[in-house]
């Protein structure tokens, strides 16, 4: 078994060899850009986690997983045009350090050297490991058209936004799992249960990222406390408050919302943090953040491998959950 | 043997079938529009009549037909935002009936929905067609990113041209050929003549749009006359042009790129006609076409099936050649 180290090692000099070093420039430059940036590469290593459970040889999801870190970055791309995102990981976005052309097309070719990786998986699990990739990339675009509808909605409901969660974040945990255990050799029972024990620990990352916006340590964020509400950004949070909030509450909710003068950003964080914490939406978020963890290892729990094999899955899931307190 | 007009019969109830009633509308109905306005459905018309040659079973092919028909589709729809073009076949484009964001985000799902058509090649063949088509849409990118790029340069050579429309017209037709080609039972041999044929089909096409453009029928073209002229487009015409212009020739072809006044346009266009027919480019371009379809005749006739089934593309690729004068 191969430690979450040595994972993220592999993985590392397997990105490195990957040859960008071709013409035309203005296509493949972004694509290293975006590359050498790093980022966790959760996917990837949950693709390796999953497929040691198995076997010992983890050589030939080797490209299935580069090619779902590949096109995660391309989603981050895209959807940093639509957010018109100024900063990725500390550096500026691609549309902001070339353009909006650069980063459409660019991203355009990232999706598809994501299917040529894919596409290198072992002939007898190929048509699966390519189902189930299409169907993901699918959702998770349906995922990125919610939220981009959510942002113009006043009436978004608890279970629309974990739906959409789901959809943009969740599943290609599930899918990074599903297909290391695939071209491990699992079996399709104990390929489900890593694919519900990531979409879980995807739905629950989530929720975590929307309260550590609200709650969490700056330096260690690594972002700006409060980014979610100074954007008034539908997060579980917003949506519970909206749906909870009377009386003054509510007036006052609406009326934070409404500034959008930079000088009164300390101000809209204050008023709006007292007023999760006075209707108690943290505790509603984090109750069921918890709730999707304990489900996320309960599935793992019953995936018919040793139990000590497992032991690197729970440590990332628990990393996952932890970060940043 | 089915004839063009079966196989555009075929293509378009497909077409048809093809479900996009789906949540979120944001995201697929702007997919059904853009495939609601027709388009000749060249490439799908090719994939079949290659499969045709070999096979009277076309249905294995139908899928990957499809979605190199979806692909192209998805192509146009990103280029459209990048060129900040406003109609397409006569009708808005979709940056401009909703938004580029749209535009990007439905762009990426037709990608992954032309992937997921693909995938359902027969097993046989999937890993060969999978990986033809990924190649020939990474160069369809790059012919993309050239085309961006020559827009900025003044000293782009006929050669440089005619490789950035290979990537970015005339592989697409190739591909769709050899693919259809494969699906059949093809060798390898006959399917990479009939990649060949529709290469050269390809680069003599897009010479042709460019004549078409300066010495087209504008009721029949479809398209306004000099709009290449206008926007100072690096044709085959004006690259050889800008190459061969000397003297006073020299000075008055700058003075007409230089002209942006829309109240100029007709002095513009006769202008630089007047040009183009001096220095005799046209000739120079019908030349260079000829030698390209000739070719891909030459191509078709080693195929190795019997030359009355050879017919109906014959056919086409003269459509393709003699339209719209």
């Amino acid at each position: 078994m191969k430690t979450f180290n040595e994972i993220t090692e592999i993985l590392s000099l397997e990105i490195e060899k990957l040859n960008w070093q071709k013409s035309p420039e203005g296509l493949y430059k972004p694509i290293s850009y975006v590359l050498s940036h790093g980022g966790k590469r959760i996917r990837p290593t949950l693709t390796l986690m999953a497929c040691n459970l198995f076997t010992d040889n983890l050589l030939p999801a080797i490209p299935a997983a580069l090619g779902l870190e590949i096109f995660h970055n391309f989603t981050l791309l895209h959807d940093d045009i639509m957010d018109k995102a100024e900063l990725r990981r500390g550096m500026p976005t691609v549309h902001q350090k070339w353009d909006d052309n650069t980063a459409i097309l660019s991203g355009d070719v990232m999706q598809i050297v994501a299917y040529q990786l894919i596409s290198e998986t072992p002939e007898k699990q190929l048509k699966h490991v390519l189902d189930l990739f299409s169907g993901t990339a699918i959702e998770i675009c349906e995922g990125q058209q919610y939220d981009v509808d959510f942002e113009h909605r006043n009436n978004v409901e608890a279970d629309e936004y974990l739906e959409m969660i789901r959809l943009k974040t969740a599943v290609l945990l599930g899918c990074a799992l599903k297909t290391g255990a695939l071209i491990g050799g699992s079996d399709f029972e104990d390929a489900q249960l890593l694919y519900d024990f990531g979409l879980n620990i995807g739905l629950a990352f989530q929720l975590k990222d929307d309260l550590l916006d609200v709650y969490g340590n700056e330096s260690i964020f690594g972002k700006k406390i409060g980014g979610d509400i100074l954007s008034n950004k539908k997060t579980y949070l917003l949506i519970q408050s909206l749906n909870r909030a009377v009386g003054a509450d509510r007036m006052e909710l609406a009326a934070l919302l409404n500034i959008s003068d930079e000088n009164l950003a300390e101000e809209k964080i204050k008023g709006v943090t007292a007023i999760y914490n006075r209707l108690g939406v943290n505790k509603i978020c984090e109750d069921k953040m918890n709730e999707f963890y304990c489900k996320a290892i309960a599935k793992l729990e019953k995936v018919g491998v040793q139990d000590n094999k497992k032991q690197e899955l729970r440590k990332l899931a628990e990393k996952l959950m932890v970060r940043n307190e």
